[in-house]
This record gives C-alpha cells, sequence and structure tokens, in this order.
C-alpha cells in the first residue's frame, strides 16, 4: 500500500491520526499542492477528482475520500476501534461523524475557501456566502459544546473516528478565520484533551 | 422502530428507497416543515438540529442522518447487500457514495436553496454561491457520464447505496434547476435504469 499525503489538508490530516491511533505504519507519499502535483496526468488518472488523500492498494485498486480510507482499514485492523463495535454504536459513530462533517467541517472549510487570501485566484469566492458559513460554524460549535455537557467524546464515551474529524476541523479553523467562539467550556475542555494525545500532532 | 419521514425531502427519499430495495417496513410518521413540525420542542428533543430523517429505536435511542440510518438497517437485513460484502467492495461503495454526496449531492442541494424562490425568508440565500454550486453540479454530472461508459452502476456491477444517493440528488436537481445537460448519454442510461426500478417511487 501507498499513502498520496498533503501534509497541510485536513483530510490527510483526518487519515494519518487515525492511522496514529490504530498503530499502523504506510509508506506516505508527500503530493504538493501549490506545484499542481495533484493535477498531472499521472495523479488525475489515480484520481480524477484531484482530491488528497488517496490509498493505493498493491493490486492497483485506488481508494479515496478519508472515511472510505480508514473504513478499509479500520476492517484489515479492526483494534482499536475507532468506527464502534456494536450495529447500534457504529451507527451512532457514523451519525455523528456525519453531522459534524455536514454541519461542522463543510462550512469551517467553506469560510476558508470563500474568505481566506490563500484562494484568491485560486478558486471562485463568494465572500457573502463565506461569512454565512463562519456564522453557521459558531452555531454548531455552541450545539457541540451543550452536547460535550453529558458526555467526554464526541460520539460517546470513547474516542472514534468522529473525534478525528472534529478535532481536523477545528484545528483548520482556528487557523483560518473560524477558532471555537470564547464561552465554550465543555468543547474547550474535549479540545484540549484531544489535543493533548500523543496522535494529534500525526 | 418508527421513521419520522419528510415526504418531498431528499435525505428521507434515499431512506425510503432503500427500506423499499431490502422489503424492510418500518411505520412512518409524516413531518410538515412547511408547519414548523420539526420545530416542535419534541421533536427537537429527539434532533436538535431539526433534520430529517429520524428513526427511533424501540429502547428510545435516536439515530439521525440518512446513511447513519442506512447502516444500521443493513446490519440487521444484511440481503441483498447495499454497502457491499468484502472490505474492498465496501470501501469502493463508500468511496463513490462520498463522492456524489461531497461534489453532486451538495451542489444540487445549495443551488436549491440558494437560488430557489420556495427558501426565500427561510434561508438567507446568496444567489452567486448557488450559480457556483450549479456550475460545479454540472461539471460533476460531466465526469459521471465518463465514469458511466466504463462500469453500469455507481460504483461498479451492481446497485448500491451510492446509486441511491446519486438518483436522489439528480432527482431533486431536475426538479430545481441542476437536470441533467443535455449530451450525457451514459449518465441518462443509468437514470432510465434506476428510474424504472420499481423502488424509485418509494
Amino acid at each position: 500500500m501507498k499513502l498520496y499525503n498533503l501534509p497541510p489538508g485536513l483530510n490527510p490530516r483526518r487519515v494519518r491520526i487515525f492511522l496514529a491511533e490504530k498503530g499502523i505504519d504506510i509508506p506516505t507519499v508527500d503530493i504538493d499542492m501549490t506545484k499542481g502535483e495533484n493535477h498531472t496526468a499521472e495523479f488525475l488518472a489515480m484520481n480524477p477528482l484531484g482530491t488528497l488523500p488517496v490509498l493505493a492498494l498493491d493490486d492497483g485498486a485506488i481508494l479515496t475520500e478519508s472515511i472510505a480510507i480508514c473504513r478499509y482499514l479500520e476492517e484489515l485492523h479492526p483494534t482499536p476501534s475507532l468506527f464502534g463495535e456494536t450495529p447500534l454504536e457504529r451507527a451512532q459513530i457514523e451519525m455523528w461523524n456525519r453531522r459534524v462533517e455536514l454541519h461542522l467541517m463543510r462550512n469551517q472549510v467553506d469560510n476558508f475557501v470563500h474568505t481566506n487570501a490563500f484562494w484568491t485566484g485560486r478558486r471562485e469566492q463568494v465572500e457573502a456566502y463565506g461569512q454565512l458559513a463562519k456564522d453557521a460554524a459558531e452555531d454548531v460549535m455552541g450545539w457541540l459544546n451543550e452536547e460535550l455537557g453529558g458526555r467526554e467524546f464526541i460520539a460517546g464515551d470513547r474516542y472514534s473516528v468522529a473525534d478525528i474529524s472534529t478535532q481536523c476541523s477545528i484545528l483548520l479553523g482556528k487557523n483560518t478565520g473560524t477558532p471555537i467562539p470564547p464561552g465554550l467550556p465543555n468543547l474547550s475542555r474535549w479540545w484540549d484533551m484531544v489535543s493533548a494525545r500523543p496522535t494529534a500532532r500525526a
């Protein structure tokens, strides 16, 4: 197997933290998006969308999309479980991972893409939409703060892939204009806890 | 179990088609969003996001997010498999379901939400962003048309949850301003095929 990685990217970081939590070591190739390395003919033959990460299997099969890659690796290396151990726990982790992706991550990413100078000239930006995304991300962080008043982790009593998605999203927001707003003690407590895990800098 | 349903909604339709493909019958409660029935205290106690569908289990546990609900039901009713039968097939179906959700569905939904009169006054709309979303949805349909030149279904040689997501997204687009563009014979052939399944009107 070979993992194509974008060191600063939110999604490759999800997979790197997942691998570190599992103790799996996969040879990695760093791709530099600013040099267009994700749009060469060779790269697009693997992933026509030009997104990272990409997992190339030994038989030539290609997997893209972080969570698809993580699910595949969870099946090969079931312990420690990061997607859940019973049908209900798996469904609850999937629910929380999706809630975070659809309501927090997309808004933090969209605020970044539509308002940050990094993307000016690279993508068409709609500032007013980026602002809406910021407001929505802040609302969602307020909601997560309430939820985390009742349990330790995003999807329940143990660390899961839903925490990985949330911490990677919040790290992006911290660096790009949607940090955790003041006055959210439960979310801040959770953030300090997950950031202190040895895998957080994977 | 009880399924809270929004009859015209894209996501509840995904779950209804999934149930029909499995031959599962679950008592259903229709919720009328235009009357605010998804924002009553009782509903928000089940799902603070106010989204549909919601699956209430007999022990009081609540599942939201269509794909989390479908995954749970797949575990209880494994046949016919709609999420795949081997680790690699499951990962490929997950990859394609996510590619469709992230690149087609979100753009078709965003075009609807940001440009359609139905949402005026209900949500803040940014017309310029809605237009970008339309352009992106059309690009993605062009790409799917190429992909479908090489295989019968979205994720491989058989019908899966990735087809369900795609057909529900394309149905929304057809009704709201992002229909399949002309000149995409493979995508149109696939659309005619999935629309003709007896479950398509579930």
